[in-house]
């Protein structure tokens, strides 16, 4: 019987959106407001789900508390209240786009779920514009 | 790597559910208070989602600036304030169901969508009542 | 101990915007979309509380569950699923605007309150639009 | 063409997580607060979801009036305001997590669903935590 | 410049309401299901809004963080999780309705916020019921 | 008859909380993770309400659409996908916490607000935090 369990966690960040080598028309025209140079942000709601078979003695797919924690110690402490672009390794060389931000949380979650279960992310950036990434 | 971006958006819109072929005894008994001839509404909630490859540059499986002017222009445009059974004609001979009106939705925003990309549509006719179509 | 005790519920229903005794001209630039002639509709969600001391034996300002029951029968029994201007007699000579409607609500609630309890409506015509009314 | 329909419900009541032939301080490391001997309780959300094809008379996958009334009569009336531990049969030897709470509600609706349509339970423990299940 | 600043916070917990003083039947009759002598419980989200000038300096009315720290300390360390008739002192000789707890919850974080400001509290023990104390 | 007529709106924008006389350290133990040199940022909810007569002839208090549009000249289009420390003139000299940020918009807004009606706004900073301001 397998059943997904999902927990809910969030974080704040500022980011730009632009291309290193494109010039400034181009970025302004591809990301328009997301290039301002100064940043802007938001609040990242994220919601991460773990698909597996559930535990016969315990009740649990995964306990919720552990995959509390472990969003807190992988996605929280990395990134909230940060700006992205500059003190996000991650980011260095990637725009943080909602869609690149959730294949980044699933790869640093990965490692850390047990290898015959799934992993799922969603990403809010906005209330009107999320992201969900399954994996490759 | 294939994310799924969504976009919320909503429209509000008046509609009667009833058979035009049944007697009145018949559409009260199917479609009770919903046949009301007098129509009733709602505000519709509407999360248009596309899933598809990062694409590399910028990040974006899709713009999701264009995807809401999409849904502006194809569906806000045409159903927002209006009486659906009498003033879009995609429902002159279908019932304006969520279930047909998801369909309809989907229907028409297919062509705008690259072809290798897909779509799903989800519809809140309230808070406690959705449908979700993803195509044929 | 005064304490504010309050309780939502919810109707659907149609209304149009426009003023009899104006030509079509000026009801089309006042209201504008919400004067269409066929209709449109929302999801009216509600939000009714009452002010007063609490019982000190039961712990209650008022049951919720009478609360409950009353708002169904005075508003949701003769609000839902109706088209405001043709179906509720209360508008057929008023327009049925988020303010007037939140009037008529609190006058239809009032006489059913406790004199000493005080009495106030909110009502949300769409998630971004709402109304407060404490009374006259 | 299939749509999946959804309706939202809730109740309210009180569990207790622990394993019976586990010792206290087992208990306790693995359920921690979750194992208070006194019970806590939570609001559940449920979102009951069926998928099929959509009648070509009435344009409804099903009647989401028949599937709200199928959700009171098995899922509300029986847990609604209980101790899930002590007055519900079905987790006399069944620890309540949400993963347990959400087979077991599967379980009691399937048999009501038509047999070609496919059935999803997803529950809410908290606004934060919750799990979904779309049967074995 | 008075500014109100407002810090949700939330605990999940088992009640059950009766006067220990009424026979059973007078119970069942004022409290419904509300009596269920094995308990149920809710998850309750709780608002807790300080009044006060805005300081020059800092661009405070009050640190949130200070705010969200004193909520933990006071209120959901004791609440959390446990049976509020069995476990929190204050409920033993007082029935644990919305209007008792948001009572108690201001006593116990009025000595705690500087005496020029002021104090409210909103509690919601389902997402349709819920109540509001500023004091007496 | 006075009614209050709300409407809600949002923008997105990066901050950060420090004052320039002090030292660092100072800055930091005060503000926190909200001292970030390299800014953070939050999806802002603005509710802003209009508290006045109902004008007998519209059943307006004030027309929501003008409110929208007013909100967006004077609100979101000077702080949406800004950096407010370094692009908003307001907060060139006053720190962005919420409680001024509320302040400004308060003060931007009341000029264009019919004179015998009052104002108030509500801003959240994150879903969990927010403030209210009625004027002076």
């Amino acid at each position: 019987m397998k059943v997904k369990v999902s927990r809910k966690a969030h974080f704040n960040a500022a980011h730009r959106l632009y291309v290193k080598d494109w010039d400034e028309a181009t970025n302004q025209e591809v990301f328009g407001k997301c290039n301002n140079p100064h940043y802007h942000g938001h609040n990242y709601e994220l919601v991460v789900s773990v698909l597996g078979d559930i535990d016969k003695e315990t009740g649990y797919v995964m306990d919720m508390k552990t995959l509390k924690d472990l969003i807190k110690a992988e996605i929280e402490d990395a990134f909230d209240h940060k700006n992205l672009n500059l003190q996000v390794p991650e980011f260095a060389n990637l725009i943080p786009t909602a869609e690149n931000i959730a294949v980044v949380i699933w790869d640093k979650l990965r490692p850390h779920i047990e290898e015959d279960k799934k992993l799922e992310v969603i990403l809010y950036e906005t209330p009107r514009n999320f992201v969900t990434y399954t994996g490759p």
